[in-house]
């Protein structure tokens, strides 16, 4: 059996289902390459009284080796948030499936309804999107789109925010640097979504004990200190009054 | 301190974290009007070793109680799913923020993520709608909408279904019920979005062991019987071949 399982957002966020499964497993790896686990590799040996074998490299060059194990013990693979969300790891279920592999997903937490702390109602949430990190000759405005066109038609806009993770270093874009983004986009664009006024959701280390949610208009946000990745960005759209009310508490 | 719970999607799907934390809580209460959860009031008092309070009524009415007492005690409040997607659990996390009752967000899997697992990436996903049971001289066709809008913007659609939950009675709308009425929408608005050709996803009791996810027509849908609730339904856009690849086995 072949379980794809969600770590969650934030620590102890994979689920008891998970637990229980990941102790009976003959395998555990833990996904490393296109993300951070909140939950290190050290908590969640102890948690499974199991060893855990980290994965640096592209899950697609181990997909062969790894099904080819599931088809007669138990293969377990975590990978931080719910585990589908990456588009990455579709590529493993469908393998699994077209292979006859027997598999099960185990769902955790994803930034894509965690985000609901904030007060902005779910089903209100239009297309998402992702700030890149700059590269020379390479700077998209996908993301300005994104968010103009679900203005346009009242939704708020998920805005997720990059992430570089090689075998010896890790990089996290942080909210004042997608601010800086954003803003030069606007330069380009030209559609007045971001001024000084504009008020943006910031949301830092969601899950863990001291997450931060801020309510702010972007030279606040771009000052301030979120600390500790990953972070994320809401753009809102116009607000019910429901909205505003949890909202404006942040 | 104020716990809001989530339950997750599918039984064993609370995380860690919130079954340490119920543990530890001096009263623990289940919201059981607005869904049914799928783990039951006994799997959950068998789990956390501790006796468990089903709230029947408005959460509203039950507020000032709750957070009177949680600003001495551990006090729990247990929704179905990522606790902050059914829009009327904000309001006890407002009260709570206002009232300066120290509170505490305790996530898990959402049919907002899980869904992914059907194959269709998540950043292509649109407003979400729900289809209601009919009512004599009440025929929304706000899903009908929101769906066109969806697919003229290349974006899925998440279609949930109406749940009504009384103190004595359940009723849960099942996938041939809601394709009937979207079908009866399409009369009305006739844009040619539900033909005999129309391909969508269904969903039923995701994160049980006998989970369905099924990709066909409309007429093949309309006949499968997709056992117990809950049931929900995805609007495809135009597929990338990844997407379609994962789709196609299902």
């Amino acid at each position: 059996m072949f379980y794809l399982i969600g770590l969650g957002i934030g620590p102890g966020a994979l689920s008891v289902r998970a637990l229980e499964t990941l102790k009976k497993c003959d395998k555990i790896y833990l996904e490393a390459y296109t993300s951070i686990p909140q939950t290190g590799i050290k908590e969640l040996g102890a948690l499974t009284g199991r060893e855990i074998q980290q994965l640096q490299r592209n899950v697609v060059e181990e997909t062969d080796l790894l099904l080819r194990d599931a088809k007669e013990k138990a293969i377990a693979f975590m990978v931080p948030g719910d585990p589908l969300v990456a588009t990455t790891h579709s590529s493993l279920l469908v393998a699994a499936r077209r292979n006859k592999v027997p598999c099960q997903v185990i769902h955790s937490s994803s930034i894509y309804s965690v985000i609901a702390e904030c007060g902005l109602q779910m089903y209100k949430f239009g297309k998402t999107t992702t700030v890149p990190f700059p590269q020379e000759n390479y700077s998209p405005t996908s993301p300005y789109g994104a968010i103009a066109a679900n203005q346009k038609a009242g939704l708020h806009t998920l805005i997720l925010l990059d992430i570089q993770v090689g075998p010896d270093s890790q990089r996290y874009m942080t909210i004042p640097e997608a601010i800086k983004i954003l803003v030069e986009m606007e330069k380009e664009k030209g559609k007045n979504l971001f001024s000084p006024k504009t008020r943006l959701v910031g949301l830092a280390h969601m899950g863990e004990k001291d997450q931060l949610i801020r309510y702010a208009a972007l030279p606040v946000l771009a000052k301030t200190d979120f600390g500790q990745p990953p972070h994320c960005l809401v753009y809102p759209a116009e607000l019910h009054f429901q909205e505003k009310e949890l909202l404006e508490t942040y």
